[in-house]
């Protein structure tokens, strides 16, 4: 799939590849949504959330990595496709698949549910030790933030690159970052 | 394609039904993800941006509106579906089309750009007011806001209802209405 795209891709090509049963492969995996959803689970994947305290910079850099896989998984199969391209890829199919076959769609908002408990636990810490108001949900701030780059991303096709991200990160986090440094530290 | 929905729909049948020459449809319309587009824009026109001075209210109607747009797209074709049903539905094959397609790409960029250019004029207002940091982009709130109703239309499959929009309001603005209202009113 990462040499083809999604429209590229067969099973059937994955069987001769990996020398395995046929049977094997599509009880695992019965169509190529399934293969795509573990595909994006496993970029998520390499994907770490540290909480070191700091949590404006632990949500940058966690926030600029999950960008970079979305970018990643944009340019999925289209080797030759320039900046200028500003297609969702591979992640808008997800979306689709997500959306026409509810065993699929199932595996997706799975995998997004598990893989989003991650940045909830340096979020809620963060409240915790006052960094946060008591008032904020965190499940509402990662809907901004993740939904701020999935939404251009999907959406108005605008870029979500470093500084984006930081700006975006600043900006959710202003709250916060004034009550925990009036003196604007 | 509100009746049979994405896939049961074809261009045929409303040439038949249109009574028009199937030259000038497809000159207007030549596939039918372009009709699809023109139903979410028709959709999305029909959702009015206030402008009252009140930016937290003017932002809670507005996106309310905005995510029952986003649910009624959701069951277009689909009348048998039950609210245990979570898929995003067409707004998904909008997604799909404008990455497959080029030019579809470039209808769906462009007819968010024209239609988020709305909201931004009001939260400008409110920064002008002081009702809003200086600091705050107007275009980067308004990603944390749309953002996180696509991001849980189409990702997560969390509700966008009414209760979960104005916590969403409430959140973003946080910081505005601790600086407009400091006694808490």
């Amino acid at each position: 799939m990462t040499e083809r795209g999604y429209d590229g891709f067969a099973i059937d090509e994955v069987v001769a590849r990996a020398s395995v049963a046929k049977t094997t492969l599509y009880r695992r995996w019965p169509s190529k949504d399934h293969l795509l959803v573990a595909l994006v689970a496993r970029i998520q994947d390499e994907v770490e959330v540290a909480d070191t305290g700091d949590i404006r910079r632990d949500l940058t850099v966690y926030l600029t990595a999950v960008a970079t896989g979305l970018d990643r998984m944009r340019r999925v199969g289209r080797d030759g496709a320039g900046e200028a391209d500003r297609s969702a890829g591979v992640v808008a199919e997800l979306v689709a698949a997500a959306a026409r076959h509810p065993d699929v769609g199932d595996a997706v908002r799975g995998m997004f549910a598990r893989r989003n408990a991650l940045p909830l636990r340096p979020l809620d810490r963060a409240r915790e030790r006052g960094a946060l108001p008591t008032g904020i949900s965190s499940e509402v701030v990662f809907d901004q933030l993740a939904g701020a780059l999935y939404y251009r991303l999907l959406i108005t096709g605008a870029p979500i690159g470093a500084d984006y991200v930081q700006e975006l990160v600043d900006q959710v986090l202003s709250t916060a970052t004034t009550a925990s440094h009036p003196d604007g530290t």
